[in-house]
């Protein structure tokens, strides 16, 4: 990874711990409660969905708190679903990261609730944001809904686990993945754009760029299950085979699916460059999700 | 029950379940999970919080239809936690109104999203509310996040499992009620009262109304399952000592809990009467909770 990606990166991810720490510590919660959320928003993510936010942001305008409550919200949202994904119901997996699973250290019922609360959180954390207008807020709000609720997020993880152990074709696979992850990574990009002021043509070309972000990043993640470093991605290699999951490379062949993936990356350098985009960390950010080996 | 408090409960009960069949059914929800959420927003409930915006609303202001998308996103957010609450890992219950509880008839995957989903929409429906004005959005989305979240709903889950099995003080029992069902009683009276216009001094005595009210719902359901016919409260007469949970007639006996009742209806009314707000169906409303037989 190019250094200064990286300097920007870390810069990002300490802002963001540090402000997990201040909004959840500073709470009158229930102990448990609270252990059981931050331990699961402490637990190694990479935070990329709100560094995400910054770098949108940062593109249309100079670095500010504008957008530091939405990161955390979104960061937020991104766990809950982690938490409720993994639990014995859904996924029923007992590590993530390389670390037990929430409801594997806590109780399951705690794991629910830990889940529930970080969820209402993240809108109490956006309308409460003093860095905010109430135009401003409404507008995140809604979005940040639609992108996470029955339409959206909520909406792939259902879809995602009726396509369990059954063959489904490429365009169900990435209906399911443009709801279950790129409607997040899509938000990301239009709210730090659209805080920033970028123009109505600027977020249209954004959405497109998104679109195409939210497959490289799903393509990669299906390559790395066959090429990938154990110990980098925290996984046994292979697990989506033998999880019966269908991936970009189950369905296309990994040589083709390393295509697919070379073709998006340009497409959505392309969409860059349509929203004046292009040459910020957000490209570098794509560029990395492409080729990132964890 | 008075005849007109029956007429008006009705006819609120008809607009808050057309507006359930509208604003679920109109999105674009994968199927099982539409499913999933209609079967407990239209499995039998009351409509006790919803109806107490309207009642509090129209104490102060003309029938509207300002009240509408929060009394239902209301209905949601205590349809979301019935799912929730009744989960395995949380109380296990197969049956609720006496039909089968989400998971029963869904999976129990099926079911946390579907409680998912009906958290998320409820801050969606109020985000996009053209009846609302944003600071109300914000006020009123902020309010509902701490009366739901991890300082409201969710916290008093939260110790309401930590307290199974375990003997507690009044105290004790008096805050779990106060958080797990008393906020949501409280948001519902002031969301209504503030749409409407009512003044900070009145919205100062309906908070210790709603407190007084939250407590008396909760009397009049311990003394039911002592007192009540399991038909009409469709649930087994005395399940409450047989699943150990503590209860005011448990703490105090049947006759001093039906002293406290009969006392806090009386601090109720007086602070209906120092908000302007009796002789109205909030003070109705109110009777009824403590009279009830179901």
């Amino acid at each position: 990874m190019d250094a200064s990606l990286e300097k920007y990166m870390q810069e990002k991810r300490q802002v963001i711990e540090q402000d997990i720490e201040t909004h959840v510590c500073n709470e009158t919660i229930p102990e448990n409660l609270q252990q059981s959320m931050l331990y699961s928003l402490t637990a190694g993510g990479k935070r990329l969905r709100p560094i995400l936010i910054y770098a949108s942001y940062e593109t249309y305008a100079k670095t500010s708190n504008r957008v530091r409550k939405v990161a955390l919200a979104l960061e937020m949202i991104h766990t809950y679903s982690l938490i409720h994904d993994d639990l014995p119901a859904l996924d029923n997996d007992d590590y993530r990261r390389g670390k037990k699973t929430n409801h594997k250290v806590f109780a399951e019922s705690t794991a629910v609730l830990a889940g529930d609360a970080l969820l209402t959180q993240s809108f109490h954390l956006i309308s409460t944001d003093t860095e905010l207008t109430d135009e401003e807020k409404v507008k995140l709000i809604t979005w940040l809904a639609e992108a996470s609720g029955p339409t959206g997020m909520v909406a792939g993880q259902m879809m995602d686990i009726e396509a369990e152990n059954q063959d489904i074709s490429l365009y169900t696979m990435e209906k399911i993945h443009a709801l279950k992850t790129g409607k997040l990574i899509g938000f990301a990009v239009q709210a730090g754009a659209y805080l920033a002021g970028a123009t109505e043509e600027q977020l249209k070309h954004l959405a497109t760029f998104s679109h195409f972000l939210g497959i490289l990043f799903q393509i990669q993640d299906d390559i790395l299950d066959i090429t990938g470093n154990e110990e980098k991605i925290g996984k046994p290699i292979g697990s989506d085979v033998e999880n019966n999951k269908s991936t970009y490379p189950g369905l296309l062949g990994l040589d083709k699916a390393i295509e697919y993936r070379n073709y998006y990356l340009e497409e959505a350098i392309k969409a860059l460059k349509q929203a004046q985009a292009d040459h910020y960390y957000l490209q570098d950010l794509t560029e990395y999700f492409t080729e990132r080996d964890y």
